[in-house]
């Protein structure tokens, strides 16, 4: 590194170069690490808050198993979301810790537990059959340290199942609603609590629910304020932004 | 129309013919009045239970009055949706007692009032700017000879105003429900009455609320039952359907 | 319950707590029943007309036998739709009433029947292929003890089929009407009667059908007025509706 | 020309360069005419049977001036669509002949009119706001040399109003049905007729009519066959098509 | 039937009652039969020109081999569309002169073949992964009674392989075009023939092709007149049309 | 309320009734304030953290000004979003310190400013097309109490703009992100800092931007965790979901 | 900076710190430039070969004289996309050398021309309605210096007039094709050429032309190879990125 | 060929069927093959600078047998993509130098190497879950002959690890960028090289991903200039473009 700030001090180096040079030879050396089908950005959990966390779709379990063998490497806890059983059998051999959660999809790994919240997320689900998704949020916001409250089945179509629940819902510090068909629960949550919720779609119903469109939809246009939107299904990522607000 | 049977008789008809020739005969003579621009179908009430409607949009004016004064001759009483003040103008001429609903850009001229029904329809409104569509669906009713119990602004981001107005809406033998954004107070309600539910989305909403389309899939997708859906702003629909269902 | 009132009444709860613990209790003592799963809304048979009814897709087995043990427990009979056969054998251990409609894709368990009605409810298919969701609806409708006349393949390619039928058709106090394809046989009939019609899509056809979309789009803007529409396939909501409009 | 016969047979010019110039050379003298703006085809008469239409729309009064002074020159009838009172006075100018079809939005000037066909077209519309594109249709098919019967205002809604009009429809060699909202009249007349029905989709309708998409998806869905779609409000398409097929 | 014509004219029947009794029988004797899972209309053929062709797509074996039955009773000819060996093998047994054409997907049975045309339809496709579906076109106009001349894999990516195969395409009555992916084929067809194009869109393509949407999409936009266009992957649909306009 | 207590227990009155009336009475008398067209929610504070915030589109000038007044009288602050200059001069004269925002399309009406929260919402937009839907997230946090820093015109397109404004954003506890076109930005934000990102995609762009799908498919699809997001356009939900979690 | 490296040297600033600031600051005091409404990237010639161009829409008039002023003061020739005549008169106050191009709605202010191309890039237009994106696109590649020829109104309706121009586009190094409805063309020239196509939609057609879309996708699905594309209507983008290639 | 320029030197010969005569037989004898199944068109080498590539979709491993055989004749080299390991042994027999690329669905038969290229193409991916895609992209430009750079992994989400492989990519004469989800990365890269970028959108991803959707409107909205968009999971559109640029 030396030799680049010199070669600039001396001109043989402009500006631009030199700075370029120092950027790449930095992350080179030490938070980039070159695995061939992948590039692990080791530098995540200083910037973000939270490691990488490695999306199993379209993966081999070969590049699944390098991936965690460089976190685990590098001291980070693991999670891996969209996988299957398969991929836990052959990571089991280097990571005797990993964990599956089935209905999740998802597999951990723990080196050091992170630290603990104080405060609550609440997953709310609107039927039994968004569970799986639930589920999803619910692990990645435990990975991360946070304490869970589930309240299951309480859509719309039986109001009263939700006002039943509403104290352990207005107790927690953000609000994660799971649904699918018109994803109308998000709305009315939103008008009954004073905390963000964070509103997932699911693909279930059938017709003209268009795998999660219409509930998508439903939700983007939330009459209540204090609602935004996930990508349809995607559990991870309301546990993973439930936990950055939980956190503050 | 003897001609027809006794040519049939004699063998110079076809059966096929002759029934064709006898229906036209029939229709022509005395229930489809040839406007040119038109074909009034006269025999509407008696086949449907009432009358046909003028729908405005893409009439010119003179066509709109050529249509009212033969519906006026045959006796029927005339209801004119998406029309405007123009129109209510150039119609005064030749029907001194038509009536503008501007709200609901609708104009009626009453030659008989319906008989009124004993029970009433509740038209219940998500939001203030849901309030023309419900007025077309009032109009539409009221002409019909229904009583009618108007219920605004009671979306569900506040749903303490609905469980406010529950007994009014339950003390009616249907229920049309218009809201606009996401659309989910046709669930809601459905869940919460015993009674038909019409859902109407509106075009209110900014975004990807798609000129109602987002609306119109939340109803669609309603996880409550009993609820069923009419096109996106079509307050005349829904107000024409529940008549025919107070009147079963 | 009384130490909430007199909470309230010493001012050691406010009234928003004490009007909330009075609900929460009450329903959670007598009417909703937490399976973990899910939650069993006892309550809507009084508030709704019918008893909760198992929509079987995205649950397993296990699920659907507890959900049918509490029920039965509780007097209810028990529909469940979007069912397997397997799902039925499980069922058979503990209800041995169960039976299974394959076309229907449904299973009925009848503790008591439910009161016959005198009117039938119409169910109309367009063509051969609609079959399936023309069973669901009947199947519903049965269940919910309605008469129900079944009249085939009389879509609007040969006009003359459903001519013939007519009278069947007029002589019932609802009518569905089951359609894919360019779904235009609600429109048809719905110039023809004088009852409500209740229109319900499927996702017959192939091409730029888009899975029961352009029957949908169809339906909903149908140049007939009392036409209403439920979901693609849904031929559970439009038995239920039309059960719910027969007993008006 | 010659002068590149000799050139290929010398062996200066490649068998594939002597082509393409002859064929260049050919077109540019007697057959395209470059405008500027525009390439007129003055061969497509000869190759498909009727002369090139000018499309209005997007162009300037200037450019279709020139268009229409050119075909003139060269002995052309001709049909401009989509146009306005302002071009029309503006070709006045040069083509006193020119006749202004207000309702078609069309402009016709003819040298010498087509041969007349002995057999008929029909034009059935299935309400009064599709009387538009109907008269775009008419007038194309007028201008082409066809006779034309125009059968107004007889949509699905009131069955009996086609039935009263079949035999006219049926007298014709083609028929041309135009119908917006969920147009279903190309099915019903497709299934009553054993000639070729062309369906027009017409942008009549509101909310989820989509601009005609409900119509044309459910044309093109139509369960009768012999039944073929054009664009949304394309009466020209229609008009010129039928045509073709009247000249057979 | 005499009873019904007495009844009237003693006052017993309206006139309605009348006609609609008379229709109902002479159809229900004669050209209607009721299979219960289909309402056979044996008198297409009279009134469309060709008899009932079986859709086989969500159909039984069995209902199929009624229908077939049932068909050839009546001496029709049976055309059965999107089937299978299976339907073919169990037709065997009651219909030994049936035989399968694999790549349309079809069944014919021919109890006496349809009289010959003496012109020809032409069926074009853009490459050979559209093959199939000129298949289904090409055995229902064969099926039918005309002569076909199939021309393959002559897209638009290299124009001259079409312009090699003009004269045969020229020579046609009416020009069936097949494309997938852009579905540009029938434009530049339409702009060098002078007969009816009839335009089939392909589900061929990947990703952005939408399952034929582009491909449909362009035929309807088709800058070139005289094409109009069937569904997606409907060669049954443009076979059984050209054959209507060949026989014109 | 009492009296319903009494009857209660007395037998008069089911629990179901009792709890009904009470909660009727009790918001009725309190919270809830008709008027005719609007259903005012006074409790929304106590209940979400923030007052009822005017939707100003689709309402008429009256239906505001009837609104903030009631407001107003109840000591809440008032923002109107969606607005005009028309509305602002109508509300000056009940309310005279009322100040209209032009760019935010927003009045806002202070009673008493709202506690300053200590830490700041970053507002980033990808360009200079997008500063009015800024401009409206910014009026909103600002009105709700919070410091605001706006950092303009830093999208993707020139990576280095954003970079040099990163310790700004860092800084802030919660970061708005508002793109149109592609939306992208929130996507490289997200994937910089460790606050949770709210990106609010706007209409801007042209073609295949379609409205502001483009930016919202972007980002509901985003590869960075930790980023939610709100309807196309919708400035005031981003503004409002900022300032719950910045009191947190 | 020295500051910033001797910080750094000392221990003082992280690596990460003193790299952001040197960026930072050698960015802020020379390539950006922040007019508070835009960050002006100044550096884009450099880095992409080109300096910023103004996108005009959604910009005041004063938004772009500024930016114009700061571009002009730095000489950089200025180009404004999508602009008006309204802000070309209020340009000529600043810059009398600006130059309005009204078909291409685009303005031009050259200090210096760019050193000119030897080969050219040929622009082919489909239609004459086409003519004003071509023109955006042939204002573009001729202010960066390229040598431009325009082919008009060639599409595939008529393809003797594409085959008669051939040579013209052959000699081309790049080719541009702008089409609307079909968006054919693009297909045919790739089949003919070895120049890199890029395929420019536009939303001229009507109906199911979709305002560019079935254009847009005909171009994506092209079967021949060599074909890439951009938004729709968006000639600027085409004329750039044929300059990039036509400068390699 | 003298026979007809003779025929039409004498007048026996329109010069237009002269013309269509010389060109037919010329293709017919020289470059088109007829195959029965497929016309090969052996001359798009000359004309396009590439010969055709088998698109392996929808053929049968005879078909594509027999394409290869012509092709390997004719002294081409063969492509065969979207194709499988059954076709690869299949080809195998007749073609013992083919090599099957699995990650690419690939087939190459290499007779004689292309020339080699000096400059390189980079295949930039945004995650390891687009490396088939741009495997296929790699494949076709190096079958091509060219020299290819693959960086892997260096989405959006890290943009330090893009900012690290800078100089890589800047050293390329034209980058192809391969990504799924929000398709951000070729803005990204647009706005920091001053090559063509292609953009490939891939259908990597899920729900409001769309299959790829997403991806390819934020390319083709991309506020970067000099970007161009292929269609989705298109990577050999993309190596066959960027040959055909690196080449020029």
């Amino acid at each position: 590194m030396k030799d680049i700030l010199e070669a600039y001090k001396s001109g043989d180096l402009s500006l631009d170069d030199a700075l370029d040079q120092l950027g790449n030879q930095h992350y080179q050396e030490q938070l980039l690490q070159d695995l061939g089908h992948s590039t692990l950005d080791l530098d995540r959990h200083r910037r973000n808050g939270a490691a990488e966390v490695i999306y199993g779709e379209h993966k081999t379990p070969e590049q699944i198993v390098d991936l965690t063998r460089a976190m685990l490497t590098a001291e980070h806890n693991v999670l891996i979301t969209r996988t299957t059983a398969d991929v836990y059998h052959a990571l089991k051999v280097i990571a005797p810790e990993a964990k599956f959660h089935a209905d999740a999809r998802s597999i951990t790994c723990i080196k050091a537990p992170a630290t603990q919240t104080t405060s609550t997320i609440a997953v709310v689900t609107a039927g039994t059959s968004d569970l799986d998704v639930a589920a999803e949020a619910a692990v990645t916001a435990e990975f991360l340290g946070n304490k869970v409250a589930l309240i299951n089945d309480v859509g719309v179509a039986g109001i009263h199942r939700l006002m039943n629940r509403l104290a352990e819902i207005r107790a927690a510090r953000v609000v994660i609603v799971v649904a699918g068909m018109e994803g109308a629960l998000p709305s009315v949550v939103g008008g009954l609590v004073d905390k963000p919720v964070i509103a997932v779609p699911t693909s279930v119903g059938y017709g003209a629910a268009f795998g999660g469109v219409a509930a998508l939809l439903g939700m983007l246009n939330s009459c209540a304020s204090g609602v935004s939107v996930v990508n349809i299904d995607n559990g991870f990522g309301a546990g993973y932004l439930a936990n950055m607000i939980n956190r503050l």
